[in-house]
């Protein structure tokens, strides 16, 4: 739920309208499970049932990025997710550090998905001394001083906060000083970066706020007769 | 991030926009950061810069719910807060099971934005014997088994699943029929619940593959001259 990245939202991103963008990682999910349960093809209107979309809007989406599949025939599901994996950009590693190492940042550093698809923690870095010079899933813990040196020898793509809000902002600017490409935010915080340095908000508060205003809409609605 | 919630979006829940709804958490956000900073009045111009959408937009917003603030003089920020909290179902504690004791349920556990505005994880319930028994944050950890048992004398408003994908269907279903009203998901799975059960999900996955497409069409682009 991002309600404002720092570009706000651009309705397109290269000419593909952004809500098509935001069903891609869903269509990776999609096709993932296919690849695992070993069905080999699957057409348009099967999976745009299980994605509880239409099948025009399906293909659709996939017209902004080539041609796939055959008319009449649909998807081959492992073809399809090589290309799905190649248009989010999953056929390489990229690299990224996280500034944080406390439950929310073990969390992250502990979910197999990320390194299985080519994201690569390569360091934590904290200001407890508790945590620093230790290992997190085999990461090390970093002393949060030496990010800027540590990222001007191994340089990384991706920060990630999930610091306390009041460290957030700082955080960032260290990251964007370090040269990250985009920073990856669980703070519960409005960061502010440059316009070239990428913004991605997990706004996890924010996301209880909504489904408790869900809840009380319903509590005060009369039981339907 | 949420892609498909089990309603599909409609774009109006009550009369107010869905646009509207997912402004109201950072409207609470920026108020409660204002109150903290003991700042006592906000003209609509200053709120709306701060949130990154212009005055009319956050009037109209308001308007759903309302009449705030004096023309000319602009709004008293602890009055909004108090009307926000209102607005969002704050004002009462809202009773959540969390099911999936590891890293992440620890992270949430831990989370101490939740209880302070009324969230109260009454008990985690987990399958792993090394952790049933103990206590998260002072919150006892019980054993799966006993989830329905416990629902039946002990209702809650709010199931957090926190599973692993392969265990968050059934999770969910042993939720709903413990009586549930709302779910909030952070399992990488699309959940099916009935329609009077809501449902909330945190694509933490999704998102960051959100943040690599981003990133691979930045790369792609030529640099600007």
């Amino acid at each position: 739920m991002d309600f404002k990245s720092n570009h706000h939202h651009k309705n397109f991103i290269d000419g593909v309208p952004y809500a098509t963008v935001k069903r891609l990682p869903f269509y990776h999910r999609f096709l993932t499970d296919l690849s695992k349960k070993e069905v080999e093809r699957i057409s348009s209107r099967e999976l745009a049932a299980k994605m509880g979309i239409n099948p025009s809007q399906l293909r659709q989406d996939l017209c902004y990025f080539g041609s796939f599949g055959q008319q009449g025939y649909g998807y081959r599901v492992n073809d399809l997710l090589r290309e799905v994996n190649r248009i989010l950009g999953l056929n390489q590693e990229i690299k990224m550090v996280l500034v944080g190492g406390g439950h929310l940042g073990t969390a992250l550093a502990n979910y197999d998905n990320f390194s299985r698809r080519g994201f690569i923690i390569k360091a934590i870095f904290d200001k407890n001394p508790e945590v620093i010079g230790g290992y997190i899933k085999g990461i090390p813990v970093l002393d949060i001083k030496e990010l800027q040196e540590y990222l001007r020898v191994e340089p990384v793509e991706i920060g990630v906060i999930t610091t306390p809000a009041e460290a957030a902002q700082e955080t960032a600017d260290r990251l964007v000083q370090g040269g990250v490409k985009a920073i990856w935010n669980f703070a519960p915080v409005s960061l502010k970066v440059p316009e070239e340095v990428l913004l991605e908000n997990m706004h996890i508060s924010e996301s209880l706020l909504l489904l408790s205003f869900k809840l009380k809409q319903r509590r005060n609605q009369p039981d339907p007769v």
